[in-house]
């Protein structure tokens, strides 16, 4: 079984794949060019050194969200595009879920943060024990403050990672069982989204190309704005 | 500051790119082709997603071992090459530090392990607190019985990783404190290798493409038998 997983949900993209649950290529990037561009080269490079083409591919992982509207569609939209010539299984993983995943082996709670503006972070928490994540809290978009309430209520360690850990930090400073993540697994990372996929198609649980879709658990900004000028009209 | 890093001290090769010292590209193969096939279309690969050429690159990392003789003779004879043209500057890591190092952030004690044969592996032990990786001892080549020893010695959680855990696996099982890496820090990496050399460049820690050596802890297999042979002789 080869899978192919990708994650540009922020700034970063970045690809992997697997051959029979081994991670045995991946590539990540984070400059400042759009992600159509770095994308598909990206694909293409990983498979390369998968000694492997799209062909070879059984099925594809995305994180679908929460994350950049545009980032997280371009992501879905890319997979849909690979999948849907031999209408291969798709597994879309929260981006939130992805992150917390790759420190499974380590024993603590894990919080994933990521700046949702306005003084909020897209957040969910695991705990991860023996080996295993599990999850404590839905993917949700929650306020700095209210997040530290409920992480003062935690024992012992909790990782914090996600480009979210600047709207809490000052927050958190005085927290010493909460820590800032290693850089190495500080932000999303397609390995993530592929070790979570590999549990998932385990169990089956896959959609096809067409099922597959973001989860933004906001509304995008155009969005709130119509309806804030729909409310006033 | 740009700094190119690359690992191919065992099976897998990689290679990772910083800009002012924020990793901006990194890419990991590992499939059963020869580092020399592999390494340096993998090197333009992360230096195109980095938006750099190898002009741009103002200093060179590698793993200069332990680990296989071929491989680490492979990633230095690279470097060697690509920093001579402007006589860049050179950083060797120890294999085993660049290991310890992914692993800054967690408070605990790391104990890096290659499979060295012969029921050996390469090894040193290092305390990484509060964001600082520490040795504790030198990189060496040690029983797998005598490392478990000190390892029974050891307050607090140890964290293994590298290939060598199969040749420990049996002699830790009832080692509560042992944990097994999380697997996306459990090989080496050049971003291990990038983030120690970040370090050693601030402190003005380089050398001449010219003075780039391996360091093999070991004298290798020819060298071992031939040596064997003169005695008899």
């Amino acid at each position: 079984m080869n899978i192919l997983a990708l994650e540009c949900s922020a700034g970063p993209v970045s690809a992997a794949v697997s051959v029979d649950d081994i991670i045995v290529s991946n590539a990540f990037s984070n400059i400042n060019v759009t992600h159509s561009e770095t994308l598909l080269p990206m694909v293409e490079n990983v498979l390369k050194s998968a000694g492997l083409t799209l062909d070879d591919i059984d099925a594809f992982a995305v994180s679908n969200g929460p994350g950049s509207f545009t980032g997280v569609r371009i992501g879905i939209a890319a997979v849909k595009g690979m999948a849907a010539a031999d209408n291969s299984p798709c597994v879309p993983i929260s981006t939130l879920y992805a992150m917390a995943k790759r420190f499974e082996g380590i024993n603590a709670t894990i919080c994933p943060v990521m700046d949702a503006r306005r003084n909020q972070v897209y957040n969910a928490l695991f705990r991860v024990d023996n080996g295993e994540v599990k999850r404590l809290t839905e993917d949700r978009a929650i306020s700095a403050l209210e997040l530290t309430k409920e992480l003062k209520n935690i024992e012992g360690s909790v990782y914090i990672c996600g480009d979210g850990i600047k709207v809490l930090k000052d927050l958190i400073s005085d927290m010493k069982n909460v820590l800032v993540a290693p850089i190495e697994l500080r932000f999303q990372n397609a390995t993530g989204v592929l070790l979570s996929a590999i549990d998932m198609i385990a169990k089956g649980e896959t959609v096809s190309p067409q099922e597959l879709l973001p989860s933004y658990l906001r509304l995008s900004q155009a969005e709130r704005e119509l309806k804030e000028k729909l409310k006033k009209d």
